[in-house]
């Protein structure tokens, strides 16, 4: 089932969220865009200094936007400190999710010993095993594989196709993407007679409230211990997370990213896209790492930390990388000559 | 059903593909195979001069390659200016795919709001939801979840287990192979109050005539506007395309590649395996980047352009990648020398 | 069904894995755990010496670990030459397995010509399509999808949702988790009058005996010949296989690892998370490759390689990484100094 749109009057959203107001109280809003596509029946905003060109022409309704952008606008504005924040509050008015259907669809495939509270959601084809638990409200979209001994938090959200191999256990209002798997066994290999044994994997994992897992997203579990997000962690797609990592509240990675085993990140830390972190690492509180970089040591330090070479022409790229393979030699050179010249003084 | 292995005659071959024939017109062809491992009866190609030492001991039937190479060859040859490209064509010639059978298969569950062409063929277990729009001859894999509001365009073809989320737009002819996810929601986060803000993903995902989709490829939809790839766009496996990019025409991207949001590609441009392009950024049409390659500022000028420091013995390595860190230093020491040399002139 | 948890003495386990025994023999062992975390009825191990401080608070009944750390604990011990090793193989005792239920699940779709050995496992949902073959004790997981003229050898367990597209053939007790795509199209494309022709993909994959893939993984099949991994290759989550690949014999490779088309890689080789081996190289036995390094040439010597720049405080890197693009200029900034300075002596 679907709603109607909703429909807002300017003086309305300005009351719900605190936001100072300019424009008339009674402008309505029937949804939201972008400041360059926005009609006049449509809010948008100004958050990123890169678009602000875009505000002499929008054709928006209602503009969010900092109070020194307001003075440049000529549309209604609404005024808010963090404008991003407050259109993400806003937007979420217009969000048309379909509502999940309460109750177990007739092809899933449910094991009596499961334990499924009457109002969770249980789509087509999922498949349910021996002493899984799962929550009020929580749902549970199509080919859902819920592995044994897994439990799901109230409101928790599972799109389609999200494995839960074994003992994964979600908090509340945890939403994970499609092609998600969680708690597949860890990468332990012990190299024994020209041979890999393969370590097994008995732990499993934990994913803390309100943590949001992207597409295509790995996360192993524990070898003995469970590898570990605490609340409100936010990880993007393709991310890979291995066996026995910890992961501090709040903390947010981008696409591509990967943690190996057992190391252990902070609270309020942002790992950009690609980025590397090897295993059995420390990393602080409220740590910056930016894209495809590479982690091989402790962090103790809150701040921003990079590497990477930066990109140039092709041509002139291949002739600084080749004189990068006798820096060392180089840096003896200078300090040869730079020898010289104080016995020459 | 299976159809028997086809057979085509030499010049058969040379007509229909305008190409040279050197031997016999009657030379039968029932395969392609490679220049070291095809038989009599099989016709190879010589495109990369790596393998140009094989033509030697080739048992092939036929070889397609160039004017130039043909000398060389001692079997019956097709000659192309373009080798790699006429095998292509001759190679579709022998490819046997199982033919779908037209149908919505009676496990599938679909919505009856959904329109679906009765020549589009519904796998095993699909899961087709309300305001879905399947066009003429699409064929959908096992397991394909179509989720609201998503159209699918004529003969276009998804393997198993794709999941188009929500408001997903497949022209037509379009390949998307297993594990796919199209139209997730975007990474789009508001730090607020000391913890992350979801800012609404409302957007969908528009894909162009003759795309090609890697498996476990992840393509975002739009936060408010629509993610992007005009046609014939080619996407291997396990990239990662954020919300609201857009990907000019001809343009081909290679394995585990990712682009951040916002950002837009021109037109034929060819992305190298593990790049990454960072958010809100422009670049060019053809422009070429090397494999793991960071973009981190707009590239206006076509050509090709690299990052990443060069493989070496990992002790040698060590002691580069220690100098580097002191490379600014280093620069002004050799400044300090040149302004005394000078100076003593 | 679940067995009960077992329970083994330490004279039983000193004899079974001929490891010396210090301790009591009819010390009781319920279960294995971490150092940190185990207590009086459960087994640990010392194997990293970044954890041999947690040695002397441990409350393990049991730590397995080298005759040297045995010196400096208190509990009973079980000396090996590799405790990592040794405690895998004791772990594998505790491990807990629902045995799979052998036979069809009703919900499965087989085609008629698949040939499926009566002691195999069909999990719910799972498409097996035509000519294919399962051997005795293979497991296929939830919604697996069998594609045609695939084969499954004997005792082969795949978990939910594992993809094998076409001609993917298996050998004997090969794991895969869940979401691995095996045998999808590889990425050949052919540019020819202003768009891409797609390369025919005909060849399979073969995987040898022993093998292990992790979560969403991709193996494409070969263009004309197979993709091929010999006996015991272990990969771990999020690896891409380009086509024609082959990897040798007891290799191991780190999550988001990629190899690209027809790159041919040794026996016994480590290759680090994130790390990218560009198409058409030779790498031979026992190199290892650390992680998020790029090779782009041909390895003939075993041995330790590696590339990426360190990590630094952003702003540092910021200014190392401005003097990268001119290091050519600089180095022959410096060879003119030693040159003047040559000539002035």
């Amino acid at each position: 089932m679907r709603k109607p749109a909703p429909t807002f009057r300017l003086d309305e959203l300005a009351t719900r969220f605190t936001l100072e107001r300019h424009g008339p109280s009674d402008t309505l809003i029937h949804g939201v865009a972008t400041l360059a596509s926005a009609n006049r029946e449509q809010l948008a905003f100004l958050a990123n200094p890169r678009y602000a060109s875009q505000l002499a022409n929008t054709q928006a309704g209602v503009v969010v936007l900092t109070a020194d952008q307001a003075r440049h606008c000529l549309v209604p504005t609404l005024v808010a400190k963090d404008p991003y924040a407050a259109f993400a509050r806003i937007a979420t008015l217009f969000e048309s999710r379909p509502t999940a259907q309460p109750g177990i669809h007739p092809s899933a495939v449910v094991d009596p010993t499961a334990i499924i509270d009457p109002g969770a959601s249980i789509g087509p084809g999922c498949v349910i095993e021996q002493g899984v638990r799962i929550e009020r409200g929580a749902v549970i979209g199509p080919h859902g594989m819920i592995g044994p001994d897994c439990s799901i938090g109230a409101h928790s959200r599972l799109l389609a196709n999200v494995t839960l191999v074994t003992r994964v256990h979600l908090g509340q209002r945890v939403l994970i993407h499609p092609g998600a798997v969680l708690g597949a066994d860890g990468f332990g290999l012990a190299f024994s007679e020209e041979h890999w044994l393969k370590m097994p994997q008995l732990g499993g994992v934990k994913i803390g409230n309100d943590c949001e897992i992207g597409a295509n997203t790995t996360i192993d579990r524990g070898t003995l211990d469970d590898t570990i997000l605490e609340q409100d962690v936010h990880l993007d797609n393709q991310i890979q997370i291995a066996h026995n990592v910890i992961i501090g509240a709040h903390t947010a990675m981008a696409g591509c990213s990967a943690v190996a085993g057992s190391t252990h990140i902070g609270r309020y830390c942002l790992i950009g896209g690609g980025a590397g972190i090897l295993g059995h690492l420390e990393v602080g509180d409220r740590v910056t790492i930016t894209a495809m970089s590479l982690v091989t040591n402790n962090i103790r330090a809150s701040g921003e930390y990079s590497s990477g070479m930066p990109l140039q022409n092709h041509h002139l790229w291949r002739r600084n990388a080749v004189r990068l393979k006798h820096l060392d030699e180089l840096t003896r050179r200078v300090a040869a000559l730079e020898k010289e010249k104080t016995r020459h003084e």
